[in-house]
């Protein structure tokens, strides 16, 4: 050594956070600060994908699966049915069961056009849906046009920093892409989807869709990884469950397992970080 | 030389083909050779990008500048008072005024999800728009689900190949994935969205955005090229016009301007490549 007494780095930096600890960070977006605090009082790190076409189905599935879940991500323009009540009545009841409300419009078009998009048409996006991600390909300006509607209202962006599906081309200098530009608009940015932990910045909630109890795939180039997977060992903090609960014969019996599954790998996690 | 009398290459291979000439190609996709025979006929490579969001402004643009255009770009999901009606009624002006329609949608989900957002929903755009498009960042998975719903329907996809946007991904590596995806799936896709030519193969059909007679930028990231460049230099078919008409006090005569300038780009680049 060179004689000088360097102090050696805290052990907190080492130290795995918990969705707690992370919900109080002075850098937080509010919005991920709540859905932090979500998933510790509800214990659940669960986002059922309600991939649906009618709203009175979809509006079943938030009220009967609503107290597993931290979030219900919806898709909504595939709803044979929607009127603006859809929104008004999502609201109520993530409201009831103490949940948030994800579109998964996958915006990627360029500012301008994502800001009406987001606003406008017959969804109002902006009005009733907490969050909305968006793909990096267009550049930053898919983020600027999002965060001129959104971040007035309070919303938040998740940016798809890689996707669970065959041949995905969201990768390498594409991922990094993706994280430089959550940083540098991390006044509407909460985090990413993704298939596991992309940055270290606890601030930043990533978002693993394509789980299934089960590995495998679909016919149309899905690929499934497991909750343990997911959480333990690759760092996520939410996992995003469609067809594996939608697809159940007992919807509510196969979302507690997911729940339950879900939490485990991230008790496990902290408690082989925490050593 | 070896001594060998090896056959000239015919003066056809170096040769730009015609619009007419493609549109007859043995392989061509049957919607890409009725635009090229719908520009032929038009003298137009002029696309208008319909950016309003009230379906009377909407059909009061198909009806008023059809004349000059060989496609009508449309962004569904920005217009306040969709109805069932509003495609029907875009049906039969284009039929009218010999024009196709093209829902600028870029898809961008898995193959699951876009089947229904392409097919279902209350857009139901399959039923109404010849064309749409796709980013490729899902990989393979996106073509085959928009193709089960589109192909049936004799309807056809192009995919975003490059971006008009600041600081946009699809370049590179990005960009050759998708003309190997648009020449694996050539039943299906049609062409490209892109700034220039991306493949020599005549059966594809290159469509640029960002088109302004004057370059510049929004306060967005849309960068603007002139449709001089983009058709002679750039080697593209079509030019893809929104605010640069839309905002001119008269749109029609700024949509001739446009159609004039695209289509001497285009007889420029015939003349120099046939010398």
């Amino acid at each position: 050594g060179n004689g000088e007494s360097r102090p050696k780095k805290p052990c907190i930096e080492h130290k795995e956070m918990t969705y707690a600890e992370r919900a109080k960070l002075p850098n937080i977006h509010a919005l991920a600060s709540k859905l932090l605090t979500v998933m510790e009082e509800k214990h659940s790190n669960l986002c059922v994908s309600a991939d649906v076409t009618s709203t009175e189905e979809l509006l079943e599935i938030a009220e009967s699966l609503g107290p597993k879940i931290c979030l219900l991500k919806t898709h909504i323009d595939i709803l044979k049915d929607f009127t603006s009540e859809t929104g008004q009545k999502l609201q109520a009841v993530a409201e009831k069961h103490n949940f948030l409300i994800f579109e998964d419009r996958k915006f990627a078009d360029i500012g301008n056009t994502v800001k009406h998009q987001y606003e406008g048409g017959l969804y109002q996006i902006s009005s009733w849906s907490h969050m909305v991600n968006a793909h990096v390909v267009p550049g930053p300006g898919v983020v600027r046009g999002l965060s001129a509607v959104g971040k007035p209202l309070g919303r938040a962006c998740l940016l798809i920093g890689q996707m669970s599906s065959q041949g995905a081309l969201a990768t390498g200098d594409y991922t990094q892409a993706a994280v430089k530009m959550a940083e540098e608009n991390s006044d509407f940015v909460m985090g990413f989807i993704c298939g596991g932990k992309l940055t270290t910045r606890p601030e930043f909630i990533h978002m693993t869709p394509g789980v299934q109890l089960q590995s495998g795939g679909d016919g149309l180039g899905q690929q499934y990884s497991t909750p343990e997977n997911v959480i333990h060992s690759k760092g996520s903090d939410v996992i995003i469950v469609g067809r594996g609960i939608l697809e159940a014969p007992d919807r509510l019996k196969a979302a507690e397992a997911y729940r339950k599954s879900g939490w485990d790998g991230y008790t496990r996690r902290l408690a082989l970080n925490q050593q």
